[in-house]
């Protein structure tokens, strides 16, 4: 038994009926040729008899046990396989409509604390010879940006390599997953900036903590302008909706060139031009534009080829979304100049003051549940919105080719809507998850993403 | 917004993620004749279309509000019908055990308060020309028995009846379901007698008390012996396994009537046969009997036709499975005799004190959940088998005939297997619901159920 980390135990502590604390990932496979009409049954059954599970996936929470109210690590002794790995199917017709209401509903419950947390499921019955995955994964046990990268590690770029073995057994291409130290050289990852700020903060004195209100200060001036109240930002319910899409990069590339532009700043662009006409269409767009916050890795290189922050900072980024601008350019231009801003406000510091920084707004997250605690602080921002950098060559799972892959983050308390978008082979995915009471019609956001795409594409291309 | 009873409330408050306190219905039915591989994707459609729901499924909890920690019952204004009622398939091949995993499944979840407190879904992909519903209601807003019955009485006897309505939707055939008030008119539940204890004896002085445990005592002494521990008598998980099946009536009357002991014994002593069967091949038989816990009925009619207790009060039989005992006819007599003991001992009681007796080894069930108090009482009993009295003609929806339901009940701290049987027509339909670590292979019972009525009939018949 092993004392967990203060920062793990904070995912299941703040963990509430109404905020599960896990992430999750929607995989959309091919069916390979000559499969026949039990090769998911045989494909699931051949994953039941995979003993050899690695030790993260063998530990499950015990606790509360330490003097901060920590949870321990125990070993699972009786591991069940077939609790963790599950067979579903679709109903009639199989569309991708009916694959997100299941994925919905299977994102929408509690993972089992008495087991390790995590469940995978595949799911038979889609349309168009295909089938698809959900795997879903406690975030004290892996955080989301780490669980997708493995999702994706286990797969293999050779059509014809039959050794794929699933993401809960070893070995993988990487061995970075049973050793939680070296999580800094990942992607962003929102939830895991609460946990690095925590930890790096925790016992430093009211110095310190004048120089991180000093920054977050100087951040909110470069805004010049606070969050709405929007829809999105009051407290939620446990039920999910989940929505997911691909869009080719090529064009979003392209609305990039024509306008000096980066990916990130037109799928930022695409997702305001969406929420903004999904908020007209509800009669409930604020007066003033909806804040993004963006998680944004701040390596930068220099001439001699290193980095100009100490390691890979990760930085959240407060984005004015321009929500209140019909004009599609003029939405880009704005988002464009506020990622720049919000970049040069870290600019110099230290990498304790960016990750304090970062994490101030995310700290309701971590308090939020503690009953009779009020959170005083007003929302910082309005939706989250995090990019994170995907395979870039097609992978395969024993012969069936990975069409896509679309991650499910966390809403909370607070923060209905979580937009979080990944790069695969020549695509951009998008996963948006919401709560299923406060953002109805999640899927028409879908469409009005391609709105938003066509309508930058008119005026730029 | 009404203050829910504290006899309600309870069942909100007892609740765990280990133990979520709902309980369930399984229903087949036959696809009528020239249904379309559309049917039940219809049949969903149209259920989403039935705007009339009755008061009882709108109603959600809020709180606690009350000064004893209570609910209130508030009405959900934003009733989201697609939420309630959902569209689920089976993988291939369809068969019943695919059906008990996704089920299972189902009941292991727990209800999200934010909303009505109750779920139901269709379920497609089924072999044999068949579909299924699962129901799922909180113990709070129905007892297990009204429910059961509520799905029965919302269904029809003729076969050409096109009129009949989803339970949620008035109007029903009888009128029972939104008084709470004429619960104790009900078959015996035994979660309500919880409820019932708690509100007839809160309040009352010592000596009321006094006479509560002297008539535990009297039981106790009649049982002469004390329940083992056992493997179903530890703390649980979450997660479920359910499993189902029915038996014809007229073979357990057969058996009946060859021993002079009525159906209810018969069906004791399969479970009393299976269990010991069960349990020796796990290695885990204990050297005293199990003693199963009854709820039954005292309702006695005199030759005026009047009852003997005032109305129709539960009383909680304790009973000697003897499963120490490998002659199935010697069980089947020891468990008569045990129940003929146990329904003595309630003779000449008042209804309160009959009541309370009842309650007295589900106590735990109620306490269990309170963090940092520990249950002193011992396990009086091992498992839980009750007997609710179905409906005795076939019954359709809209044609399609119901060829069984199954109840799913409410394992609980320290009763990790409930076993619920309910008559339809001429089959006697067991559901067991258990803990699925603690009683593992739950599916075996099914087919020992099946041995031990096979012995039963050898020797007798």
């Amino acid at each position: 038994m092993a004392i967990m980390p203060v920062t793990d135990s904070m995912f299941l502590l703040a963990e509430a009926r109404e905020h599960p604390m896990h992430v999750g990932g929607l995989q959309l496979f091919e069916l390979p040729d000559g499969a026949g009409p039990d090769y998911v049954s045989d494909l699931h059954r051949q994953l039941l008899e995979t003993v050899d599970v690695r030790p993260l996936f063998r530990r499950r929470p015990r606790g509360p046990v330490g003097v901060l109210g920590q949870f321990a690590w125990t070993n699972d002794d009786q591991l069940d396989v077939e609790y963790h790995v599950r067979h579903s199917g679709l109903p009639r017709p199989g569309r991708i409509r009916e694959l997100l209401e299941l994925t919905s509903r299977l994102h929408g419950t509690l993972l089992d604390r008495h087991r390790p947390l995590w469940e995978f499921t595949i799911i038979e019955g889609l349309g168009d010879n295909r089938f698809a995955t959900y795997s879903k994964i406690h975030h004290a046990l892996l955080d989301g940006v780490s669980a997708l990268r493995l999702l994706g590690s286990t797969l293999s770029e050779d059509p014809d390599d039959r050794g794929v073995r699933p993401p809960w057994s070893p070995p993988v291409r990487t061995d970075v997953f049973d050793r939680p130290g070296r999580r800094d050289a990942d992607p962003p990852d929102p939830f895991a900036a609460v946990s690095a700020f925590v930890k790096e903060v925790a016992g430093l004195g009211s110095a310190a903590a004048r120089v991180v209100n000093e920054a977050f200060r100087e951040q909110s001036a470069t805004l010049a302008f606070q969050a709405p109240k929007s829809m999105f930002n009051v407290p939620i319910t446990g039920a999910r909706r989940f929505a997911a899409q691909g869009w080719p990069l090529e064009r979003i590339r392209a609305v990039g060139r024509a306008s000096g532009t980066t990916v990130n700043d037109v799928m930022l662009a695409m997702c305001s031009g969406a929420l903004r006409q999904y908020m007209i269409d509800l009669g409930r767009l604020p007066d003033r534009p909806l804040v993004a916050a963006v998680p944004m890795s701040l390596r930068t290189r220099t001439p001699a080829g290193e980095t100009a922050l100490g390691g890979n900072a990760i930085g959240l980024i407060l984005c004015d979304l321009a929500t209140t601008d019909p004009d599609p350019t003029a939405r880009l231009r704005t988002i464009h100049e506020s990622m720049l801003r919000g970049k040069a406000v870290y600019h110099g510091m230290s990498r304790l003051q960016v990750t304090a920084l970062s994490a101030i707004p995310l700290v309701p997250l971590a308090i939020g549940t503690i009953p009779g605690l009020t959170t005083v602080t007003p929302p910082a921002f309005n939706v989250m919105i995090s990019n994170v950098p995907g395979p870039r060559r097609p992978l395969y799972w024993n012969g069936a080719r990975m069409q896509g892959v679309y991650p499910l983050s966390i809403p909370y308390e607070g923060q209905a809507l979580n937009i979080t978008v990944t790069s695969y082979a020549e695509s951009l995915e998008f996963g948006l998850t919401g709560c299923r009471r406060t953002v109805p019609h999640l899927q028409r956001l879908l469409g009005l993403l391609e709105e938003s795409l066509t309508d930058l594409e008119k005026a730029l291309c």
